[in-house]
């Protein structure tokens, strides 16, 4: 499973495997893509912070910075293990670049399955001053091109990130929880769900902070409660577009994860997502926006086909908008796949 | 620990221990109440589904229907042990009294504390049928005066359960997601909050419900935030009124548990809290409210001292209605302490 | 269930009890081993140290330092209750022998079975200075014999624990992830497996180290992987022979608990587990192997009837000689089991 490194003397990869349990996984058996992004993370957790304190220097602990677009390929159901390996690909001065590699397999056949594929940036956080970036020990790269692939690699997220975050402070309007008995069934305000969920010790890293993996399970979870109710029946996530982390969310904080759907085509449904972190007790700062991020559902049968979805009915001008804005998205990811698929079909 | 037991050749007593960790405490090291409630919960539901089961007969699972009042009397810290003991001490035909008392220890020093008392109602429900409430054994009483007794206490929460169905049909506000920047501090409006939670497989019983046990960790944990927000300091779970649980909450079902403050004494603080269910994608009802209940929270200090609480500023009607009916609660309690102590005083 | 303790007036006996969860099990239903003993050390970890602290002085908190091997007499399910009760049977200067009875409950029928029976050693260390171990004030036994026996144990299990310090010392080579597709089924390689475990707060004792029962609850998990790999079909825990914690294991360490088959009988498979960790942010020291133990797993079929197991395919000149030991203890084993039965049947 651990493909020929794209990296030489550096890092051991790591990996890390876990029986699915019934907590894992929705009603219908279906382990919840954010159970996956959450071993994911945990994995480049790992591999990132003992690369950063692999050198003598001030002890340090990685934190995620953001996770590249990721596809889940094939559903993976309770009773199997999920075995996620990972590797550190590229490392610029402040940070860690992480490619992590999930492998369904049903003990009991043998059967494997890739499940997906993820890319994830990490940078060092001081473990005495959590405001203090340290720098990253280079890797040793097999060939001189890698090197080169994986600077492109960094400025192109760099890019992506600077303007999210210019991005994020636009939009903010808060998923107020609906009567469900007075909307039209297939509205946007029908289906928009929250989670609210106080950070406990387990959420968080040895900084005491919360990790990109638990708020992503959340998120995950939020978005699937969004999708079930507008289609009313069993879905599973099919990706999620790049999400930055921008803002630490403190150990003691109340976070509300907020989901409202934005698009649907004939098989998939987009839906964003928000977290809102409120550091309650400690007042030095109100309530913030740390993360948001695109998900795709889809809607399965019991044979695991994927089945028409319900069109989402648009009200507002907002909404409108929105729907359009999400069939750019779902478009240009259609029209990227064709050309990968022709580009491997040529080789 | 176990006192001798009220109850002669009936069902033995059983002890629940565990060891606090941080997760069940919040961060100043104090355990929370709804940990406590918790586990106070699961041994009144062992014992009296192991006794209702006592019998050949149709097999049922025993159902939380009723908790009385319950005072913490001293708070629990991370690294003791909380030691709960339940007992069987009256039936009725179609349910079952449990008494729980809690015992802190610390394990380093000996020490030992009462934590609390706590009385449980059970109902018996058919593992084939849901809706269909079976028949109790009997228990035996040592003395005639303890089945009078019982008795007793079974007529008053009867009549008790019937009010508050009444009661929770009248009020029904949604608590929606406050801003807080824009609030006054010490409003009702300002502090409160809610939390929202997917039922997941490991929070339910054998019958595919939510335990009635996870239901009062949630809303411990709610009514927590609301006092930390009001007050700032580090704050505990003094009482808990008593709880009716008239309605069912299946696995799969979203949760919303909302916390309002009603009344502040000078040095504690009376919380409101609801719980609503939406079975969200088996849709054969809407959302409904399952339970509610009052808690009371103090301010401690480092020492352990109650602090004073600033006082509640109400601004509607509703708010002041509320809040001289939660002073109203907290006279009577006030004036039944004093009788109590005075009894003991006498004898 | 509370046999009339060996021990007179000494410390009381401690009960620990827990509804069994999804969470708990695997997806035939039956709890895994690891869940049992990780409730089996909470048990032994509080009344040990209850009674190490029991007399003024230096507080302390005992760790585990050793379990002697231990049976599964009979699986347990989803919704029954594990009954575990601890009581302390022999203290020597240093150490306490704790001996501990699980019993399955099911709750609903009544049915009562033994599970297993466990004794663990625990030695108190200071809570200031974590590498000074304290002296055990020592327990009253009602007849002389008992002391004596409990002096041979002590021994007995001294002995045990210097050789597998040796042994752990010899043996280490990594278990790396196959690539299970290239390799034949039924070797050794095929099934081996590793899980990666990030230590969390709640992992971990007062002292900052994790709990026995933790590490142990882990090693079961991979050992199950390892012989559902091997046979494809429900695999449950059978028993664990004598584990020695020589190295404790800190708070923040990364763990890795890797497994591989040792040696099948026609109706048995022993794994060999290793836990190695790696303080991957406090760099004093590096990797180091903390446990390692054999466990014993049984395939099952729907009725619960024991089915044969596919003979282990050795390759290497280690691997056959591994197979060798393995037998050498199956055989030990089975003869002294042959012992006790014919003792009993003398009796």
């Amino acid at each position: 499973m651990s493909e020929p490194g794209a990296v030489g003397p550096g890092p051991a990869a790591i990996q890390v495997s876990r029986i699915m349990r019934p907590d894992d996984a929705n009603v219908a058996g279906n382990v919840h893509g954010g159970t996956i992004l959450k071993m994911i993370e945990e994995a480049g957790a790992i591999i990132s912070t003992r690369h950063c304190n692999s050198q003598a220097g001030e002890p340090c602990v990685a934190a995620l910075a953001r996770v590249e677009r990721t596809d889940f390929l094939s559903p993976v159901c309770i009773g199997e293990v999920a075995n996620v390996s990972a590797e550190i690909t590229y490392t610029s001065r402040h940070s860690v670049e992480v490619q992590v590699n999930v492998m369904s397999e049903n003990i009991l056949t043998g059967a494997k399955k890739v499940t997906n594929k993820a890319t994830l940036w990490y940078v060092p956080l001081s473990l005495k001053n959590v405001n203090k970036v340290l720098e990253v020990p280079p890797i040793q790269y097999v060939r001189k091109e890698q090197e080169e692939e994986g600077r492109k690699r960094y400025e192109e997220q760099k890019l992506d990130r600077l303007e999210t975050k210019q991005r994020n402070g636009d939009v903010i309007f808060p998923v107020i929880n609906p009567d469900r008995q007075t909307k039209e069934p297939q509205t946007v305000g029908y289906s928009q769900s929250s989670l609210i969920h106080l950070v406990g010790p387990s959420d968080c890293t040895l900084l005491g902070f919360v990790h990109g993996g638990v708020t992503m399970k959340l998120m995950d979870e939020v978005a699937g409660i969004v999708a079930a109710r507008h289609c009313k029946t069993n879905i599973v996530t099919a990706s999620v577009d790049a999400i930055n982390f921008h803002e630490k969310i403190q150990k003691g904080s109340v976070i509300t994860i907020s989901g409202r759907m934005t698009f649907t085509s004939n098989k998939s449904m987009e839906i964003e997502v928000f977290v809102d972190a409120e550091p309650f007790v400690d007042e030095s700062r109100g309530r913030y926006r740390a993360v948001s991020a695109f998900f795709t559902f889809v809607s399965l049968s019991r044979e695991g086909k994927a089945l028409p979805v319900p069109q989402l009915l648009t009200e507002t001008e907002e909404e409108k908008r929105r729907f359009e804005e999400g069939k750019g998205r779902y478009l240009q990811t259609k029209a990227k796949r064709q050309v990968q698929l022709q580009q491997a079909a040529q080789q």
